[in-house]
């Protein structure tokens, strides 16, 4: 799928303009309309520069002018630096089709509040009238490194030498954004493209990586997310980066409700819940680093090795230890297996070839120890570790090593030797090594960790992701068993517009009647046998239990008739209920709980649980977006904690995991065609040979049920 | 208490040494026993130095000696850097009382496998003879930076400009450990004393721990390390650390079972088992850094902000996070509530004041945003962090910036000036920030981290630190109830004996009675009341219910004297059986485990977990060293995840919690007192009065059941 004709020609405007018009520019060095021109100057970009400004002739050498109007040509970015109130004119000013993008450095928006948000509306309204796509309020700047197009306020850009790179940087923060890309310099990382989207009135986060999607220069796209505006552009952006083999690599903050409370007041931004952003990255690849040192590491992972457009890498689990360090060895040890890596030994083969460099004491186990004694041999550390690359038995080595500051030149020109005769992943740990040759190794494909635990991170990360792309790219979507215009209107109404709903998308139910007088109760409880339950049906009613309308274990008509009277007197402050649900009773399997609920950012996801009391102590619910398919049902289910207990853990009873994966997938199905805002189904029995939802509620934003 | 003074005595004289001999030197700069000349001229240390080579005149200025009896002075500290087999001579050589502690360098040991271990045995007993306390062999090194005393052999030493500090760093690894002593140095952390501890045939560990604890010049104590030798020793010395303010800070490897191993490859030692480390850790206030980084802002900040010897500090969870860029707070928040910090709004008086410096649209809630516009005003950024501080509303308050470049030293200064008024804790997170700087505050009190997440956890392990140790010095240990005397000389042999020692350590077990022949069984079942259980009881048989020896439910004459016929008919394969055991059922309690075992290096700990299918889902089993006190035990449970079971969660019964600590609490007195390997009590019944053994195991070390 392509991504909109239109937004692309914008952003290829945007992105790698030709010509470029200041509205503010300034003369004075000191001023935010000053920086965009010193930075262009310094960097040598080498398109058209139309200074905007009344009452200069020239400012950096670029002749002014007093108006955009005034510019004689198209300008493929219009960067706009001036107060607020100021940029009505300068949009309405601009000739028909003359600027074709627009980067707004201007703050004083929807960052400021109400006021400014209304700012904000106008100003989107009379970019469209103009046709204008554009970037912010409140960006920090557009950059491309590859054109020396630097049209940005950091410090950050006010210095050449910045190597561009093959990654591409959208930041939601202008500030950390522009600190994690001096890092990244630093580090020897190389960002191509830097986007600061600002308040993102107009072009999103999605839009920038779906261009860089396009953009052969580009094999990373990174980030830094608050929230994304627009779910579903977001999910179908991950899936053509995965298809691309561009991963996408995010930082995204808010994972607690203190830090979720703090963007929303930070950015007056919806922000959804964390925990269906965590379910929507995995299960569209997106990797997420937790701290701006993981995100470095991954994409330093990534740059040394970029996946393969074709199709998934090598993604399997098995990794080598090498180190001179016994200590060194275990600490990485530890840290693989942590994060699910095994460490098979060496073949006899590789066994052999490792002997032949190695002291006889040496451990030739996995980590291998290499001992101290070759610590002034870079050509036996740096040897022994390809050995195990050019093997063939792993998925990825690493080779860890301490200080090494008189050979350190050597260790690095033998491994760069190395690296360019395979693609094979090693991962270096430098500990407290020089800096030039670890810079140099990182520029030129050689990952180098200044901590162990880092490296084994960021290996398993590159291993994991490739893992999900197979997952990703051999997926069978699930389909939507739904006829057209079958689909209700409404959210459905009363108890039997919501049994029906259920039962037409083939949710096994209870056997169960509403009986709406005795004679019904009585009559219903002898077909469906005792032993029976009743429970009070009455609209609005939630918490049935919590005011005694639930009785269960009926055994006989006597106790029938007396459980009958006692819930029908219930009161309900007035409300009319709406029958007596007679139900046969299901026991003695293992209760869960599954629901639907919809998301404002992604939309509908299908959740599923622990029941009973466990819930609390367990912690866990698992989410997946809607649909999916009883394949990801399945895996979904494996993959909780609690699934030994349905798959007869201890002598207990198997379960029917098909039928719960069945009733899974229908349900994910259900969220996404017809229009609830959210289903309990709780609790769900899991018995041998079937999964029976015992009890469900539908519920309406504000948590009124129905 | 104190230490040993005899090893006391050879700790001063090998830390704190006026002369220093190195046998073995060498005039050939790059051999091994040439370094440790080398750097001690290179530092100027300013003692008397005694080369030993016969065939040298004079090394590094300093006249040679041809044998260690040669040198007309006493010394006190004999550097050992000849070959293994070389070193008996040179011992035996030493005039009686004339060397008063060793510096071994020599490798060639136990950690070569068997042949280098009984050459070891011999160098201990050797040593012991001539009564020299040594350290090593297989050392890199005793280092003290505050007399210039660096007999060392790693490269880390051949650089002068380490500044000493407050941390003695203590290593298992001596590759591992001077790479954590260059990395320190880079980040400005002051090491000063550093010992590598190579395979401690005679000095340990907690030896110099000990040491260090009474060292004025020591306030932090850290270490790498791959096994403790004596627990005991450790325990003991953690506890005086903890009463002198001194935190002990260490890295552990081998947390997994393939590290584990490696560990054990690596070292041929006895490593005990990860989980009772880390228990023994916790309980006597051992700070424990997963990774080297960490290990580094866990020793900056406390560097920064020493504990007073007088008591505790502030331990309270209540953090402020100032930033100028909205996105890094609520990075940091979102880590603050992971961490366990809460993150309260300032009072109104602090909102007045910070109202004052901030712009009017800053947020002042926390985390506080100053937003952009302070960027280039340092003296507002470090004021308002600073009134927080100084107002006391908080244990810590951190302050998060990036870049700020052209401002750094303005904004160092001010950090400075501020810090030198107040002790109240700062921790300041710069990213991308200019390195002179940084290393300054670092230096003089004001730590400053790279990434946010890190700060957060090194603020975070402060306050838990503090916290512990405050419950430390409050804790009352527990008293060992037990008659002198009393205690058992072997092992208890038999149902019988097992059952009264359980009995007299007053550990409640369910009513029964062992029968011989079936009238005593049929009397025992008539006077217990049915329902009863029946268990076959036999020497070394663990798992009855495996081939049918346990009857359940038994309610009635007829179905006792079926299930008493069916366990009598059992085949035991030649082992006579005990009896049948006749038991009063206990039911429809909450299930649990617990149990003592002995550890190799730490001794006998207390576990408890929950039982039934739940262990494995829930896979929680929590370990104390035993002994301890009901109020500890009472804290154990307080803790577990699967404490609201016990708590009457979701409509539950409550049970007896005080008498499970009870329980507890004299198992783990039982564990210390008596010879047993470890006994489990599985399952234990929690009832709303009562906490009741149902059944217990007593094992040996081999598995074997008695």
């Amino acid at each position: 799928m392509n991504h909109n004709s239109q937004v692309e020609k914008s952003l290829a405007a945007l992105l790698k303009p030709e010509s470029i018009a200041i509205a503010g520019a300034s003369a004075d060095r000191g001023k935010i309309g000053s920086l965009p021109l010193q930075f262009l100057k310094k960097h040598s970009f080498s398109g058209r520069v139309y200074p905007i400004n009344p009452n200069a002739e020239e400012i950096e050498g670029w002749k002014c002018y007093s108006s955009v109007s005034d510019v004689p040509d198209p300008i493929d970015l219009l960067v706009i630096a001036v107060s607020a109130s100021r940029i009505p004119d300068i949009l309405n000013d601009c000739r028909e089709g003359q600027v074709k993008s627009a980067l707004i450095l201007s703050s004083g928006f929807a960052e400021t509040g109400k006021a400014g948000a209304e700012r904000q509306q106008q100003l989107l309204a009379l970019a469209g009238a103009k046709g204008i796509r554009f970037v912010g309020p409140n960006s920090v700047g557009v950059v491309n490194l590859w054109s020396a197009v630097v049209p940005a306020i950091s410090q950050v850009f006010d210095q050449t030498g910045l190597k561009p790179g093959p990654v591409a940087f959208v930041t939601q923060s202008g500030a950390l954004g522009t600190a994690i890309t001096a890092i990244a310099h630093e580090e020897g990382i190389g960002i191509g493209y830097f986007v600061s989207t600002g308040n993102e009135a107009d072009l999103d986060f999605s839009d920038f990586c779906q261009f860089f999607i396009d953009d052969p220069a580009v094999t990373i796209i990174s980030g830094y997310v608050e929230g994304i505006r627009d779910g579903a552009k977001f999910k179908q952006t991950a899936r053509r980066a995965i298809a691309a083999g561009k991963p996408i690599v995010l930082m995204k903050v808010g994972k607690t409700d203190v830090g979720h409370d703090a963007v929303r007041s930070h950015t007056g931004a919806l922000a959804g819940s964390d925990e269906i952003y965590e379910a929507v990255f995995k299960e569209n690849g997106v990797v997420r680093a937790e701290s701006i040192e993981e995100l470095m590491d991954v994409l330093k992972i990534f740059s040394c090795y970029p996946a393969h457009s074709a199709g998934p890498g090598r993604s399997g689990r098995k990794a080598a230890v090498f180190s001179h360090s016994g200590g060194a060895g275990v600490l990485m040890a530890d840290q693989c297996v942590k994060e699910g890596l095994e460490l098979p030994s060496p073949s006899t083969d590789l066994r052999e070839k490792l002997g032949q460099r190695l002291p006889s004491y040496a451990s030739l186990q996995n980590p291998v120890d290499m001992t101290a004694n070759v610590v002034f041999l870079p050509d036996v550390m740096c040897g022994s570790a390809y050995d195990a690359v050019r093997s063939g038995e792993y998925d990825a080595v690493m080779l860890c090593v301490n200080l090494i500051w008189r050979q350190g030149d050597a260790l690095a020109e033998q491994l760069l030797a190395e690296r360019r005769q395979t693609d094979g992943m090693l991962g270096v740990v430098w500990i407290a090594g020089p800096k030039e040759p670890i810079r140099k190794l990182n520029r030129q494909g050689v990952p180098v960790f200044s901590d162990p635990v880092r490296c084994v991170k960021a290996v398993a990360a590159k291993l994991k992701w490739e893992q999900s792309r197979a997952r990703i790219l051999e997926t069978v979507p699930a389909e939507l068993h739904v006829e057209a215009g079958t689909a209700s209107k409404a959210v459905p109404d009363g108890f039997a517009a919501q049994e029906a709903l259920l039962r037409k998308y083939g949710i096994p139910l209870a056997p169960a009647q509403l009986a709406r007088n005795w004679e019904e109760a009585k009559e219903a409880a002898g077909r469906l046998a005792y032993p029976i339950a009743l429970k009070l049906i009455a609209p609005g009613l939630l918490h049935k239990s919590d005011i005694g309308g639930v009785a269960v274990g009926i055994a006989s008509e006597a106790e029938l008739r007396q459980a009958y009277e006692r819930l029908t007197a219930i009161q309900l402050n007035g409300i009319q209920a709406e029958g007596i649900l007679v139900q046969q009773m299901i026991e003695d399997g293992t209760e869960l709980f599954a629901g639907v609920k919809r998301d404002p950012v992604f939309g509908p996801v299908t959740v599923l649980g622990l029941g009973g009391i466990y819930v609390e102590i367990l912690k866990e619910s698992l989410i997946r977006p809607s649909p999916i398919s009883e394949k990801q049902a399945m895996e979904m289910i494996r993959s909780a904690r609690f699934y030994p207990l349905l798959d007869g853990a201890r002598g207990r009873q198997k379960c029917d995991v098909p039928a719960l994966a069945r009733l899974l997938s229908r349900l994910s199905v259900l969220s996404v065609a017809e229009p609830v805002q959210s289903i309990d189904l709780n609790p769900i029995m899991m018995l041998p040979d079937s999964a029976i939802v015992v009890d469900y509620k539908f519920m309406f934003d504000s948590g009124r049920g129905e």
